[in-house]
């Protein structure tokens, strides 16, 4: 089983309670079971980790690079503001996939842009809680050589 | 089995030929088989089309309203630059996941919008081949009713 | 009776279909037969075409020139990009007047601007299927000399 | 008969005076008698009004609520800079179809966008005096209902 | 009893009347009854004018110079469009606090620029009737030197 | 006595020592008693908190949402860069009033928009420690029911 | 003596009143004054008037087709916005100087671009009430055949 | 001899009827005429083709790869509009020189962008018919080594 | 009798040669002559020089600094492109007035912007050669007191 | 010896394995023991910190205030998004120097500008580790008195 | 023989030093006999000139208008920054052709605009060396008569 | 001794004189003996040049590429402008050092981008006199490797 870090940014904590039109209402302990089990399917062993905290996402980013194989990632609203986060993402060697729940294009102007992403692998956006499950799928053919990381 | 549209865009009866270094170098035809055999693992006959047209893209979405249960879609070059090939995924009531095999936001600068996507389910991008794979599990996704269409 | 080409763009063989609380729901045929029949009061011999393809709308205005007094033209989708659609009236002689169904200008921000309209006579949106026939009644007015061409 | 205002912005006084390359040379009295001439015949008692004045175009349109079943209105050179003016006309509840003498698209930079425009029902531009029959035209199409109010 | 303006911008004058979900349903004289009433009791003689001329509003900040101790001011449409206004608070040397009865921020792109308020002390937007009212207690703290004038 | 969360931003713990010229020198905790206070007066039991943390200021929000019946937020400077703060107020479904001490229009560029506004209730700016004051005020007119949250 | 229009625009009655250090302690009256004598000393019988409404500095501007060889305009705050001022210089056949008394390159951003200059002969700003001066002389200079008009 | 390919653009065809005062009065067939007797001269076998369909050059550049030795291409109005060309010309490994009949650089502002330069070896504008010529001069001077392509 | 510059920028040695419909056919010797003249007239004594070079019109304003009492410079092309330039403006320490024969805000969009004018007194422009007599008449009026440097 | 801060932004913990052909591979434990010793022999006693939080760098920035004679800063990812860093530099009346060991100019549009910079006395960036020696070489300058803050 | 001035900008006298991936290896002094040469069997008497002083190639091309027929013109780092130089070129009656070694549009964004292109009668650039002769050649189809001067 | 260029552009011999709040007030000559001196100490043969001409700068980086080992270049107003002299930069293979005396990013917006940055090491600014001598030390440390030229 290889090690992989889901990451999810601020306010995913909310998930199953804030705008359940746009999110659904999974919360996010039954999506991270979720995750582990589909993940385990995958041959990975996932961990899980959120928080609202830019700077402690950049330290979880870090840390995966000393125990994971890969990391799918939803950098939430620091998508848009982050550059500490992309130069975090570009500092590992790791690929990286970045997801988000909803189709951030058809949303605000502010959300078209990703500062993360040019330094990711690739973006899954506008699935709900599937996007993460594509994510695993998609870190496990980069891992299987189908693309080379970003 | 449902009947799902893989439909490419512009240039994509180039793959395995040209900048292979992005695309790699899986030809049109070995892609299509490919996904046709993956479909059918994931309960879909998948049907492609490629077209360096427009207006035969257009076309082909308008038909596959009639036939088809959803879409995977890479427009190639019209996804910056296409109104009307926006206009006809409005215009149908059947899913659309839009995807790219390089990773776009990585790429020149005009690149980074689609002007299709706002209208799709969502996108994915980045992924080599394995994106139209992906596609097709967002869309069974989709079909089992993990999201809403766009 | 004095021939007039009426030139529908790309998605407008879905009249009727597609958002219909947008575009109303007469279809296209209908539309047609109701322009030609209005056509006449107004002492026009009224031609249809439709096309989603840039290249077969360019070729219908190069046509036109031959047998037309003038075009009513409803670029649709290829309003805002199309650089070879405005070259294509600029090259010809023959007074064209831009119609949409939608008031664009309430739509989304890249549907305000029209590449086409600053060659054309002038510009009729917002009414409906109406709109072509205020541009049937507008092309009256210009052959009439009630406003000089372009 | 149903009562119509036609309403002509800043500078209309000039008409048949001022650029009459760009307008033509028939004056303000002679095309308002036109108008309610042309409006006669469509059933429409028109009744007309110019002002140079900002507050006073705010104010007609109010008053225009209280007794018009519609309105056509020139904001002229108020087109591209009245807010107030846009607020006025979302503010009451009748049709207001949007007229211009001149094709504004094929004129200055500035010219090129309405912010009255997306509140109205609809746009002509560009067809000279006709622009305005075209517009009475317009309006009894949207009061037989063939479309929506804005 | 300190006198104090409370000038309203163009289209005011529908209160109650126009977009209700917007701006409630209270109406101008009612909204001016109750300012006086609570102007009162914050020690304020308060006198009210309305106008959808910009120059007349430009005069009425040019008087209140002469008569009154600051102004409550909501420029409504001209806040994002006059210099000639933002001209005339400059020109005053009395505080003005403007307010705004919606959220102008939540609104469409061109109403998030005030012109004016870089001028005034301070900004009050997004609490219907009650904008006004905190307008008052605002001027009540500035005129008691909790803030320097703008 | 209804609880009212006071939120501060970063740097608002140098209240009263920096930038007095723009801040005045009253110190957080002083501000603190004084809107406990005042907020007292109007019914309110008020809970003050500042952090110079992102992450800590949404979690913030996230709690009020469990205990408070509103919020005035100073988001000082992630007003501007902070699209997390704003996916934290819009996913909590209590009234936010965003305050500022300074005249926000009145200085960079970079301060003039707000990120966070659009899904509070208002703004109120430009007021010194006065601004917090008609906050509470505004908080209360909410409650009310004068005006719909957001 | 040829009959010459001074037009200033608005808030320049509070000349000598309001921003000093920007404009000199000279009132109107005395301004005026000081033009007639001056324009008297170039062969001008020299009229002034001032007006805060955009309306009526149009219609001034009409009216002076009628009895002026040449207009000296101070368009104020209304330099920068108004497109009916524009056209309503652009409607006289006489010819139109603009004038200010302040360098509006040297201030805010939104005073660098004037919409009316382009249709005027020139433009005299920055030398105080000496740009009106400065203004009659330019006339005298056109009117003299030294320039062509506009 | 060499084979290599001339590609005319949309609007092409009606050389020598449309605007001739831009593009002189030379018809398609003479100028094709004239080049492949001067690409004889060259050492070029000349074959031409002209095309207003996006798709059908895109097209014609892929069979291109397979016989001609380098590309001379006047993509017209598409040379602002299409990535889906521009990748068509990076898919190919023969020298493409992008050519124009008029000094696009001179003409709208949307002409002044080619999305396709940058991948071509280089850029002849300006030169009538003899951009044409030039272009297969340069060529020449391509295949001999002169410049690398791209 | 007072030391002038009277500064030419770069093209001005072909005054009455070059586009004459926009600079008349009046020659810089000519010119120079005439404002030697009416320098004088006015209590000047006039020097002055042209030249191409960028870096010699930035060596005659410092040197101006040391004999003149003030400037008056037409920095023709350099007006829109040079820090150095408006550097060296702001670097002496007597009025520099900027002028320029052809009315600058009506020719190319590139031309609108002065980096010059916003270090100089005031700017002249539109009057031909007499730009250059109104900008003597200005700086005497400067340096009567009339308005104050800068 | 007086005591300065060398404070360290998000990623710098990963100096000297992440981009090192960018960054060198000195790790920070090296650089701070260099800097340490370097700043000693300039007469500093040098105390170093390094946070990946936002809201933690705010927090030693005020903190210095008390006890630091100046602070060298490498505000890295945080550079070009953060006013609430920028507000803390404001906030405390020590200089601060900002750094960058790569030359920011010449990598992504989006790191040429820093919100921070203008606040700072003066920056330093594209030397490698030797920016921050350079860094305390400056402040030594500063407290020299050779420039002023700010 | 016909005179033609060949005019290289700044840089160019370190051709074959400098960036040689980018020029070449021919030195200029090699160039420009090649050019004399070939210039020769064009029927031309080519006289080269280097500057890197802007004035210097302002001045040349004022004297190349009384003795040449035209200029092949490489301005270098002035084609994106020089009004003066544009000027220059507008005011000279002889055709000027602008040359570029490297393809401009495939580099840095600020070299895709060209400040002179639009006055010149056409643009060459990206055959290396053979820009020039190009250049050469287009000249000749100029002076007979193929195409009007710009 | 190493060689080394000093290079000051244009109005830096006015240093001492002007603006000396922003530049201070020692001057040119006694800088450079400063500079030299200080040199010395630091193993270099300093050698100072300043020019108001782009050229004559341009000229003097093409020289320094024979003698020198390193340049420290102010190219004060050119910064912002001058493609020309980023050529010249670009095109030696000796390491410069772009400093500035103010901190350009704290002054005019036209002055925070450096054109010519991107091609040098790095960049100081905001440092007085101060700037060069770190500029010194800078190139130290460049030419004892301890980072690659730019």
């Amino acid at each position: 089983m290889k090690p992989v870090l889901v990451l999810h940014g601020p306010n995913m904590n909310l998930l199953g309670e804030r705008e359940t039109e746009l999110y659904g209402d999974t919360d996010l302990d039954a999506l991270d079971q979720q995750l582990i089990k589909e993940g385990a399917a995958l041959g990975f062993e996932v961990r899980t980790h959120q928080s609202n905290h830019e700077g402690e996402l950049i330290t979880a980013l870090h840390d995966a690079k000393k125990w994971a194989v890969g990391v799918v990632f939803n950098p939430a609203g620091y998508t848009h503001t982050s550059v500490a986060l992309r130069d975090a993402v570009a500092g590992i060697d790791i690929p990286v996939v970045e997801v988000h729940m909803s189709n951030t294009s058809a949303r605000e102007e502010f959300r078209h842009r990703s500062l993360i992403a040019p330094v990711c692998v690739g973006v899954i956006s506008g699935f709900g809680v599937n996007s993460y499950q594509l994510g695993l799928h998609a870190l496990r053919g980069i891992l299987a050589g189908k693309v080379a990381s970003g």
